[in-house]
């Protein structure tokens, strides 16, 4: 099995409990009171839905923005990190027709997507799953995982405001929000 | 099921002969003497091996470049092209860790890999298949499937040989090459 694969499993328990679910566009997604993230090796018990995504190779990122991140970022299972979110996110098919060079530029130059996520560093961990490319295509292309401190909610909540105005965010046409804690 | 996950199957019956197969580097891949493509939907009987891709969106192309293809490229299933080419490749680690502008400057910049292809077109007809974030992790990260007329081989060579020695080539460190006729 890929060890890049991971099952994001909604159900009535598990590791994180569930404080809000919102439907930010497209179809509403099946509220459930807790959710756990499991390897592909752990079966999935009791569950309400599973999403399974894979983390892969950088897409976007250059070797510059690269060094600022690591210098600037933190791991996920920060002892303190007892808030977390769960955003799964599908874009249109009008973004899938963009070559590279358009996708990065909408990205970065037109929505300084990398640059607003440094602004966040260290307080906001994250951890991007990919799901387009799948055998069994799920309802979603991307599932982002995000751990902090309760204290830093506000600059999460001021992150997303800055990315969900930005020109990248016409091309989403579904996005759920699960906010999260360390049950 | 992935509308763009297909099977290639090796095995004792299908709709290609096995023409000749060689190892170009890496750990050589069990002979079969004959190739069929399936889509997800159809099963594979009486396989050999089965190596799973999906097509997906541009991860290097620019429009310009892309431009430049579409007038110049042809589909697969031409009547005439009855020779096809199975090329399995493995890049390794150092490739995945590459950022997006180092990949993209060994890709192009340095090996010419587009305008390589581009000169071959539209004898050579290609479509290209990534495996690597697959929930079972096969032996390959790309099949890439070539299609020609059997007297477009040697130009088919060609290309082969000027990517092959290309400083992209550096980073592939498993290579089948299997030759194919219609059956």
């Amino acid at each position: 099995m890929n060890d890049r694969l991971f099952y994001f499993v909604g159900g009535p328990g598990g590791q994180w409990s569930v404080r809000q679910q919102s439907t930010l566009s497209g179809e509403a997604f099946e509220p459930v009171t807790h959710v756990s993230v499991l390897s592909a090796q752990q079966a999935p018990e009791d569950a309400t839905w599973v999403l399974r995504g894979v983390t892969s190779n950088e897409r976007y990122v250059e070797r510059s923005e690269k060094e600022q991140l690591a210098a600037a970022q933190e791991g996920l299972g920060r002892p303190g990190a007892t808030f977390a979110a769960l955003i799964p996110i599908r874009k249109n098919a009008a973004w899938w027709a963009l070559m590279q060079d358009e996708r990065r530029s909408v990205f970065e130059a037109q929505s300084r997507h990398i640059a607003i996520g440094m602004k966040y560093l260290p307080a906001i961990a994250r951890k991007l799953h990919h799901c387009r490319d799948l055998p069994e295509s799920g309802p979603f292309d991307f599932l982002t995982w995000f751990e902090y401190a309760p204290e830093h909610e506000s600059h999460f909540n001021a992150m997303l405001a800055e990315l969900r105005v930005s020109p990248e965010w016409r091309y989403v046409d579904r996005e759920v929000d699960i906010r999260l804690q360390r049950a």
